[in-house]
């Protein structure tokens, strides 16, 4: 394969991005998006994609993903390589991963490691920076990744108690240096002495198995923590991005935050949207454990919630939190469920479901799609309009997207080297056909031609498009002393 | 002047759109925008504008005015030219107005009236046509305006009792056909038998002034109103767009209807964002009366709730209602203030009073701003990318904006023919230094280049973006009957 | 049986009241509560009933019947004898019923008629009177009811058009007469409007069986009603009362009325309870006939904002609507779903109903269900503590309740004349042993003594507790003109 | 003066429960109300106190303050006994005071501590005792002093960072101990790390006076830890008590948390009620410092708030946290707004001002008067109805109020010994005339007879009235493991 992906022109079909559909022709050339408009001449030697009757898509963008994670002593199944590849074989061409450094870890060690194992990534890939501890190296190296690296966003979990679970002092300090930073604080939002509490108790009352994994970690706690973090933000004037929202509590405290004037942000996982959590009472141990992730998938109110959050605009993005822990490794909470491994896969599949249960049913119309499935999380992260918007000049990553067909998704056909797919047998219509990152067709009909190497480290500048209104708005506050005689 | 403008080329500037910034020239042919981007290069004959420093945005579009309204055998101080013109001084390049039938008068008739009346306009302008009564010629003649004339949008007064005032039979049936013609119904939502007996009940208690015009009509009276609208949309399954929204409970209103995944949308009048009720007891009836409006300006947390509104997307959409009666007009109210001709002016100064209190006070963003101005509206409307985006082949409507130009606002200085300036004393930060509309540049720093019958009648499709996904919906939520035997 | 009751002593039992639990013998004599106390003497001639690990309670009023109402030439199945005498059988001792003009019906003839038709009635007995058109006969015979007959709450319907809907221009004049009067104004809130509009597309569909009542009465048509009597009430300063809540949409208008200082009282029915409208779906046309009444019954979740309501206290009272039609008359409407007269029973099932889903669940503590059940009812109809509290000198109105005793409902075993029971086959655990209707023992273990015209008209005062508190805001609000020279 | 008070009878005027009013005398003999009714007839020897034209109340609970709190080697001005005088003067007949060990002090120690020192009160006491760090000896002594020493409430402080902070860890722990002990949990609700970040940031600012104080502790700082406490009680299934409520975010937050069927109680100042926070911008520091306290007054629409929850229900007690640091204490803080100690007093005041500035405005009935300053307090507390409500065999702890009687509030004329009024100069309408504890005459039209030592320790039984029900719906609810083979 060459270095240089040779000229693509996508003939007939309708463009969509965020703001409109249109009916246009793209043309690709050297990576990048050279035209989108009618009746385009394909250069000598370009490959003619004929998307009639198709849509064509900004590729996907999943912000929330953990390929080659590694957990005691292992790691998950799915490595850079064969995750990002699984991606693009369901048209999203674009990750956001996640360095943790273990608490006392230096940032920039664990930094560079992930760095290193993503090279062998097929799509193109960014990543969040953990904050799982506090001191004035962590405040450093921040600044460091911002300046240097392209580091725009910064993570936090809540939950995890005695393991990477930021306290209330961590978070605060973190969330006012991101500010300085121009960086984003984004949380996994579960408080972690609740989540401990309740796990305690359920193995005291003899829950042991998978069905305890709901019950400790009940949507109170994701809202409490949610609306903990929005709090914070709020007073520190930061902006705040909430991953994995899965209940109907956070959702609303987000909505709530958004009409007071907070710039608070929402992610939503594919799986929350569709599963319920009757999963986890299922007799077979290793169904059950497959689907164990957190926050849990929920009772089935909650799902109409989040496609209402994502339809009204107080949720914005959608991602897979990617993170594919096989069977055996799961057995290792086979007697505690707090000790399974958290995780379930998704990035191939996530379009399709979204597409199948949003657009379909007239949750979303295409353009919405667009949004929440990579134009929302390229404008949040400021690598827009590169990514996530099919326009002259942007990255050649696209999707072109057939409404018509259909597939019956399954552990057995997926890309992921995951064991599990927690979409099985669920058949979906709208699919990809066709799949270029950065100019090259990568995949075409079933056909994927992923290749190690080819994804490239993608860089986000700070201080996104909110950080000028904020700091504008926090002049006009700024706090005055009472002169008084002494 | 000849009939095809000369080329402009706007070099240097930051365009903004409502997804993004981007430094980029802009250079408009024939009415059109023919490209937007780096270092283009100015035809022959071009007049070159140079916007270093300033942002290059869509014109604005006012969705609600009123040139040239008759009322009691005498009509508003702006005619379709001079209206159209004070737009075009302050950035606004279209309107949307209205053709307002008498109850029993065929729909076509006053159609045809006021688009006779508009042929003077200066810029572009469409109309919304308010359904003022009932009956199956309504409904025929609703289908001719969508059909033929490109009418996408239907008003109706839930105030003014004994006048045009629709009750919900006409409501009803009305947003039902609005539906199948792929139109958006809206409403001016307040309680006309509330009104009623509220006005009637301050005149009995002496209360004769301007004061009781907001006393007759509070904020509860709007916000049942708006929820009624919202209610019987949201049962016949049609979107809906609550014209001047003035109050936090119409606000709230919308914010939850689009919390439960409902299609609903609100504008927001420049007056109502920065004027308050203290002017109904300014102790000059002129003065008081000068701000007769309905909704009427509304105490001060109310302001701060629309604000809230607009950055948090619950509310869409900015206008201004102009409609401009004249003191002596107003005088007809002088011993009742029922009779005080409803109506205040703002077209001109619309935009730049909502940068300076919106962009500077870090409310809204740059592209907060254009979609509150322009792009929001477009798309509600269905003219979106022709009009309310900078880009290629959109119409050449333009407005360059220095944000540290400075005016202080004046019914001294203004170009509309009112005679009251509801801003009058305002210093803005962030005015239009060049407006162009159709292309031509016909604002140049304070020089205004309008001409009568350069405005084009704007024709708007039905089906705009949501009703394709509303009709799925629909078919999803079909109801069926239950089959029992005989 | 003598005229005057001999004494009643409640002996061991836990005498149970809306602000707190006690242990104390209750003493009757002549018609009223003598003593409350430990270990009270039984005076010569008592009768001693043992109440030992049982609770005494006030009597339930259901402040929501229709006995004996003419419906196209026939009339309900129960009659103000046999439907007093089913309630005494579950432990209620009172009811309000209602008087419901004719549109051009005098207020006082049809008052007369059913004052007539009650005389046989076996337990007290009071009514609110329908104002259903408007003239000023209407206002003066709402004064004579109030001044001279003992009525102090006024119904509305929002529904029922082209009958007994009452319009806007109604609900604004009739409110504000209710005000001055010190009367309470109630409504049944569904917009008749969008009902009248749903029926007949219903019937376009060829929807004809009783699964287009609900279909035609969506949560959305009751929720906008309730918000529209609301905010009337709000912008009139009159308290309000909505009938028969029966979804979340209505609960949380009434909550957020609350929230914002509005005096707003919520009935909810047992039957809204606690059965769903999966009735209406039922394959047997008589079995869902027999079910449809408006509001009609709600998909599950609004259960459990109902319940979630009382518990809350933003819902104040439980009644039932009790009004049976019989299979022969639902029959009617066989053909046409809106042609079936609405009603259903459960005055005798709905203290047991709601102590079983209520008490027995930990949602209601016994006094919050003596609270829904009696007391407050009796408060905002201003005829507490003379009805709905055991305490010296109240009306002796008790009910003994075994919080062991179970029952299997049944239409079998009721004693109201209905040939339905919407309650059939549910078991409770918690049935009344004993019931004192005006210190006479009405019920005891199974035997019914109910006897027809024992039951007293009850005069209900105007100028309930909050009449004061209101007049003291509005005076503080008072509207005041600006003085203005000529 | 005797061991026993004389018999006193109140004749002739209106009592006034929570849940209505009466005509009617009250005797009290031995302490105790022994009758209750219509034109009693005086005891030898009994003082009569003629009542007519006055409201007789239960006497006021204060169920917040700090008598004698110890504070860098000083405490505050106000010990039991004068602290306990001033509240008879107003009206209030008992408190309850809090026992505050230091961390790692063992509870039983400072119990019998704070028991030591109020032992000179002249009203009647109880204690919360609060947890502020956690072992298994702080269980023990919890279950201790509930079963032996008739504590029924746990505080604890989410501010105070590095003193009496507990964290999530002692939270969590705590509330379950208390659920199981039958105990009610409060909190102090404000996010320490926050206030702890905020005051340095506001130092490092140069803003160092008293206006630094709210500056450091904003509304969304109280409402992040009111959520947070009503989380943890949430997933607990514990009932919960928030102290000094004092913004709209946290009465929206319990409000909320009441609407999903959470048993979740608010408290509120009187201080908050009616005081804004523009004293803190006092250019004179004493006076900017006398307003210290936290949460800190805060700004006009707040207050409007807090009495629309105290109307509605969602909020229920009304308070003080009087705790009467003089200016010399104050000064500690003349360098550093941190150092000053926190507390403003108000026990005297407090009755009269929520009386008129809630009955005489509307806002309350005298019934939900009583309801918020005594009998909601004493049934949460578990003391109803001994306490909070006239009716025979209660203490006889009551007000004559004259509704009529005014006075201007001021240090000039109080009876604290703190040397600053929050309600300086403010005139009331409606006033007591004279307060019985425990029988005895202890103020009468302006003579206060208060004795040192009459107070008696007042036991509170545990498992009050929420208790059998939370644990019923706990039952219910409870998790269940699912049954899988090996
Ligand atoms: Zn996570
Ligand atoms: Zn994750
Ligand atoms: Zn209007
Ligand atoms: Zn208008
Ligand atoms: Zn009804
Ligand atoms: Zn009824
Ligand atoms: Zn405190
Ligand atoms: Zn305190």
């Amino acid at each position: 394969m060459s270095d240089t992906a040779s000229a693509v022109l996508i003939r007939g079909g309708t463009v969509v991005n965020a703001d409109r559909e249109q009916r246009a022709d793209v043309l690709c050339v050297d990576g990048r998006i050279q035209a989108v408009g009618a009746d385009l001449a394909a250069p000598p030697g370009a490959t003619v994609v004929d998307a009639g009757g198709q849509y064509v898509m900004p590729g996907g963008i999943d912000p929330h993903t953990h390929m080659q994670l590694p957990f005691m002593g292992t790691v998950t199944a799915d490595d850079f390589y064969t995750g990002t590849a699984a991606g693009l074989a369901g048209g999203t061409t674009s990750i956001i991963d996640f360095v943790i450094p273990d608490p006392q870890q230096p940032l920039m060690d664990a930094y560079r490691m992930w760095r290193g194992w993503a090279e062998k990534a097929a799509a193109d890939y960014s990543f969040h920076v953990a904050i799982t501890w506090w001191d004035e190296s962590v405040r450093a190296d921040m600044g460091t990744l911002v300046h240097e690296e392209g580091v725009n966003s910064f993570k936090h979990f809540m939950a995890y108690k005695n393991a990477i679970m930021a306290d209330d002092e961590t978070l605060v300090n973190s969330f006012r240096r991101a500010l300085e930073l121009g960086a984003m604080p984004t949380v996994h939002a579960e408080n972690g002495e609740l989540v401990f509490l309740l796990q305690q108790e359920m193995k005291a009352k003899g829950i042991t198995g998978p069905e305890g994994h709901p019950l400790s970690r009940p949507p109170a706690v994701e809202a409490e923590a949610a609306q903990r973090a929005i709090a914070i933000a709020d007073v520190l004037n930061v902006p705040i991005y909430v991953v994995h929202v899965s209940c109907a509590e956070s959702a609303e405290a987000i909505a709530r935050a958004r009409a007071r004037g907070q710039r608070v942000y929402g992610e939503v996982l594919a799986g929350h949207l569709v599963v319920d959590d009757s999963v986890y009472r299922h007799p077979d141990f290793a169904v059950a454990a497959a689907h164990v992730m957190s926050p849990p998938f929920r009772a089935r109110e909650h799902q109409a919630a989040l496609w209402r959050g994502l339809q009204a605009g107080h949720l914005h993005t959608t991602a897979t939190d990617h993170c594919t822990f096989c069977a055996a490794q799961k057995a290792a909470g086979r007697l505690d469920f707090s000790k399974i491994p958290n995780g379930t896969g998704g990035i191939e599949e996530r379009l399709a479901v979204i597409w199948d249960e949003g657009v379909n049913t007239g949750r979303l119309t295409p353009s919405e799609f667009v949004a929440v499935t990579s134009a929302n999380a390229a404008r949040l992260f400021n690598i827009y309009p590169r990514k996530g918007c099919v326009v002259e000049g942007a990255d050649a990553d696209l999707v072109v997207w057939d409404p018509a067909g259909t597939k019956t998704l399954s552990v057995a056909t997926q890309h992921s080297k995951g064991d599990h797919n927690i979409f099985e047998g669920r058949t979906v219509t709208g699919i990809p056909t066709h799949t270029l990152s950065g100019g090259r067709l990568v995949y075409v009909q079933g056909d994927l031609r992923a290749e190690p190497g080819q994804g490239r480290y993608v860089k986000r500048p700070p201080f996104g498009p909110v950080f000028d209104a904020l700091s504008r708005k926090a002049a006009l506050q700024a706090p005055t002393a009472v002169a008084r005689s002494a």
